[in-house]
């Protein structure tokens, strides 16, 4: 079967993409000695993970306890939960699975670092840290300097921790390539800073973790950086098309949809709205809308309901009817994938089978 | 235990507040002689649709096939699918409910009536069909007028089906209660002129199918109507109040969520992302934001990550600390509600149990 010709709206996956966008970024950091710790958020699904671990990923990343449990099942050797932990059961359950492999976990605060301490020693389990600082995303971490020193020497004195390093999300870099550039810069500078107090305080830092798909070409020219933890690479999506940062044959996933309605002149409507491709912003400058119609570009998609997506015919040459199969770039592909029980892959169009999205809604 | 103290983050109901709307919207649509078929898109539960059928709803919408296989169990006479459905696979599993009980159909074009036909012919069943029309929205829906009496005419001559009437969504009925006053005059002439031309035809329409949230007190005004299909009333949510279409007191439905990070000056993370609170922005002038922070409503959440509410504390009299737990009301309930697996609920902050969101996801 076709992938055109499932029922839609459906999620289809490109093997054939899939596998070039992982080769491509295990190729990368081999080729500049980062070790990759792929985030899972994106594709949630036990079958990427292996491939990701298969071309040499050292572990990875999830961001809840939920994820963790669902992606220790990839039987990867390291798993990094890259957000603050707060609540006993999720220390708990995160605990529990530091028995069978290495878990770390990153904080930027010492009440976080104390109730994990506790989690730990409880479980008779060594948690190794990463103490979050914050590149220029203004989101979590501490500013790059003495605070991050004294967290990291309060971690060095709880039982159950070991102090590894640091962690930043370099969400900043963002935009044109240019944009990313100059950004990249600035995200090195304040890793240098980091590095510098540590350097004066004497202490080890093994781990400087970073990286994120925009920023992921960039990360051999951000001295100090030891490994990167992209996701959306696996699939690329509408928004890092729009900075340039992937090209649309490197696209791997696709909302199949169908119009249901153009009684409405100039508009066509899509069986797929915000349930289906979640209502997550087209971000960068070039686009605007809900996704990018690969088969009508200049037909943008200007609104979103649950289950419908308003397609404005009004400059497209496309002329839509009832019935007609399009197939949607997301703009963001993690929020996407999260609304889908499954996926499909196909490989050159023909379907070979279904992955369950296995941690979709792991909100805890 | 008190919801407040649930593993986070946690979609919360409060029973109390569920019923008083539950009672308020049944008592109004009795005491207007209007019918309710609420739509069940916004709760997802058998738990609530069963409490709407208890108070006297004469049915349940839904939009997807897979809906109405989930609400069938909930064991209502007339299940009203409120969704141009295409595709042979969602005809059919629509068909085979339709053994059980009444199954309608909205739609706006002929193909779709021909598939619906054809669906219906070959499963013996009959499908009640709504002729879709717009009052204002411009989504689906043909212009009142001939055309939608032709399709009308369309349908009775197509085995299977049944022409029942109009069904359209006053989606444009938004804003002030100025604005939806207004507004709802329009829709009142648009759906005078679309009976004006059954009239002229003598095709006979039993039901005229409208009614949103913040519409729904408005209906008795709008003539023409015989039937509402509110769905947000449930439950609603900031979008709901912040046209003052309810009270904060009629939210019945909150996101616990904890801060998990003050690191940054000015800000406060919490734990509830897209992934939790939906990206529906605000679409009301009162608020900026992704939801709504009843213990600090000083305190907009400025943006969102899958995992991360970005809360912007400058303006804020409120201290937040990490641990902290808070409650959100979720800029529109229903994006929200297919996030989450289970709905906890609640009488006076006691949980008392939790109902599986059994409608999730269905997309197909």
């Amino acid at each position: 079967m076709d992938y055109r010709e499932l029922s839609t709206p459906a999620l289809a996956i490109d093997l054939d993409v899939l596998e070039r966008n992982l080769d491509r970024m295990a190729a990368y950091c081999r080729e500049h000695g980062l070790r990759l710790r792929p985030h899972t958020k994106t594709h949630k699904t036990l079958e990427v993970s292996r491939m990701q671990l298969a071309r040499g990923a050292v572990g990875l990343t999830v961001a809840k306890a939920g994820e963790a449990e669902v992606m220790a099942g990839a039987g990867p050797d390291e798993i990094l939960v890259a957000y603050p932990l707060f609540g006993n059961d999720k220390l708990r359950r995160v605990a529990a699975l530091a028995r069978e492999r290495r878990v770390f976990v990153s904080l930027d605060n010492e009440l976080t670092a104390e109730n994990l301490s506790r989690a730990a020693t409880e479980a008779g389990v060594v948690f190794g840290v990463l103490v979050e600082f914050n590149s220029g995303l203004g989101r979590c971490g501490l500013e790059p300097g003495p605070a991050c020193c004294a967290l990291a020497r309060r971690i060095m004195k709880l039982q159950g921790l070991a102090f590894r390093g640091l962690m930043t999300y370099p969400g900043n870099i963002w935009g044109t390539a240019e944009e990313r550039k100059r950004e990249a810069g600035h995200v090195a500078e304040r890793i240098e800073r980091a590095m510098e107090e540590f350097r004066r305080d004497g202490i080890a830092v093994e781990i400087v973790s970073g990286g994120s798909t925009p920023s992921a070409f960039l990360s051999h020219e951000i001295a100090g950086l030891t490994e990167i933890r992209p996701g959306t690479y696996v699939y690329n999506d509408a928004n890092t098309l729009d900075q340039g940062a992937c090209e649309l044959a490197d696209c791997a996933a696709r909302v199949v949809a169908t119009i249901v309605s153009t009684a409405v002149p100039g508009r066509a409507i899509i069986d797929a709205g915000s349930k289906t491709l979640s209502s997550d912003a087209r971000r960068a400058s070039r686009g605007i809308g809900y996704g990018y119609i690969v088969e009508a570009p200049d037909a943008p998609i200007v609104k979103l309901n649950e289950e419908h997506g308003y397609v404005d015919a009004t400059r497209s040459s496309h002329q839509f009817r009832v019935g007609e199969v399009v197939t949607v770039i997301p703009n963001h592909v993690c929020t996407c994938v999260n609304m889908h029980d499954e996926v499909f892959v196909h490989r050159r169009g023909k379907v070979e089978g279904s992955w369950q999205v296995a941690a979709r809604g792991k909100i805890r």
